[in-house]
């Protein structure tokens, strides 16, 4: 039996890439939500439920029976070996490598794009967006080479996702996708019209109505906003 | 044929993992080294040199013929996929998941450490280190996640390396102990005598003495030095 925990899908961009790619793939597996409180102190209620499960503190953490793997990555490739006619990866090698290439990519990059527009599905901040489009080169540049990336890839593979089939990589940008959208940033139409198709598969519908659907307000997590 | 572009050695450490991975489990490579210059003008010799062979315009970039794989954690991934009986990843299913998390973990962690403690395996940064570790309670908190992590591991597989034989993880994680030996960080005896192993590996001797044949300064790598 598989159990995933994951935070607030609001503003859980970590959680939402497992989530998305379970769901979407249908691999089947139960959903345990932590609330986000604090990340700070060792005693908040979030930390105390993730500790148990997970030495590392972080969510998302897919649990197998009572074996844990964390890390959104290493739980991509963890379903993905146990699901292998799923085809989570491309099947052929080189799409494979190029795959894990711009997953591994976003997993230690695009910092700027990350600090700045935090995933905040619910919240219309095309203003601040507009801004920190301005302010921001480091944002500007994030975007670009997400930009240059994608047209290769859509070019490459003929879509509609990144890899043609839906892969790992487009859960892994999924949540780039909400930033996009919560953050309006100018985008060229190819770009704009693959979002548009990451926001349509059913795996990321049912994040977003999910996360809508939440109450919490989750301070560290608004820089720009005082409520909801 | 394989190349594999690098960077400095005294300092990148992103390169040194995919480096000692191959040259300690015997897969055949050349060496390109692109040298630092520049990181920020896209017309610096090094960007200049690293946009050639990939979009991302970083190191390290693995070459089969001319397929480019960039990033350190994807190039492991095609090197174990292309190497199957060098078991780059532990053999055992839930240990290789296990060492997945815990090199994800590192490729998008402990950041308090990567930036206040640089590689810099020339560099004896002994009192650097002291005052590093006395006014950064972040970078005391990471310490002690590794630790906790590599007790556990190598309890539960017992040693020398983190899953028993070498694997990906003592890759990933020999620049932590680079980092380690040049700031002096206080460590508990299994981790000091764990350091200790990967410095005596091979691969890893065989880089450190690359790294202090180098004569470049790189300022911007050198937040606490003004010449070598
Ligand atoms: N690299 C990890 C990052 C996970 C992560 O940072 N998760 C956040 C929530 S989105 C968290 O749990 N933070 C708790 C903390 O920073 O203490 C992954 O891919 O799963
Ligand atoms: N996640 C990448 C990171 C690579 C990276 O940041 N490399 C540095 C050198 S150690 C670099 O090329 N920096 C150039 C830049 O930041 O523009 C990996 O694992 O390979």
């Amino acid at each position: 039996m598989l159990t995933l925990a994951i935070g607030n899908k609001n503003y859980s961009s970590w959680s939402m890439r497992p989530w998305v790619l379970m769901k979407q793939a249908g691999v089947p597996f139960e959903e345990r939500k932590v609330r986000f409180d604090n990340f700070e102190a060792d005693d908040s209620q979030f930390k105390q439920a993730v500790l148990k499960i997970n030495p590392a503190g972080r969510v998302p953490v897919l649990l197998d029976d009572d074996f844990a793997v964390w890390d959104s990555l290493a739980i991509a490739e963890y379903v993905a070996e146990k699901f292998p006619d799923r085809a989570l990866w491309p099947r052929e090698q080189r799409a494979r490598a190029r795959a894990r290439s711009v997953c591994a990519e976003m997993h230690s990059g695009f910092t700027a794009l990350r600090s700045h527009c935090g995933m905040n599905i619910e919240g219309p901040l095309a203003e601040v967006g507009r801004r920190i489009w301005q302010e921001q080169a480091d944002v500007r540049k994030d975007v670009e080479r997400i930009v240059q990336m994608w047209a290769e890839l859509l070019a490459q593979h003929r879509g509609p996702m990144l890899f043609g089939e839906f892969s790992v990589a487009d859960a892994f940008y999924a949540p780039v996708c909400m930033r996009f959208r919560t953050y309006a940033l100018p985008l060229p139409a190819e770009a704009e019209a693959y979002v548009e198709r990451v926001c349509a598969l059913p795996a990321v519908k049912a994040w977003v109505a999910d996360a809508l659907q939440e109450q919490d307000f989750v301070p560290f997590d608004e820089p720009y906003r005082k409520s909801r």
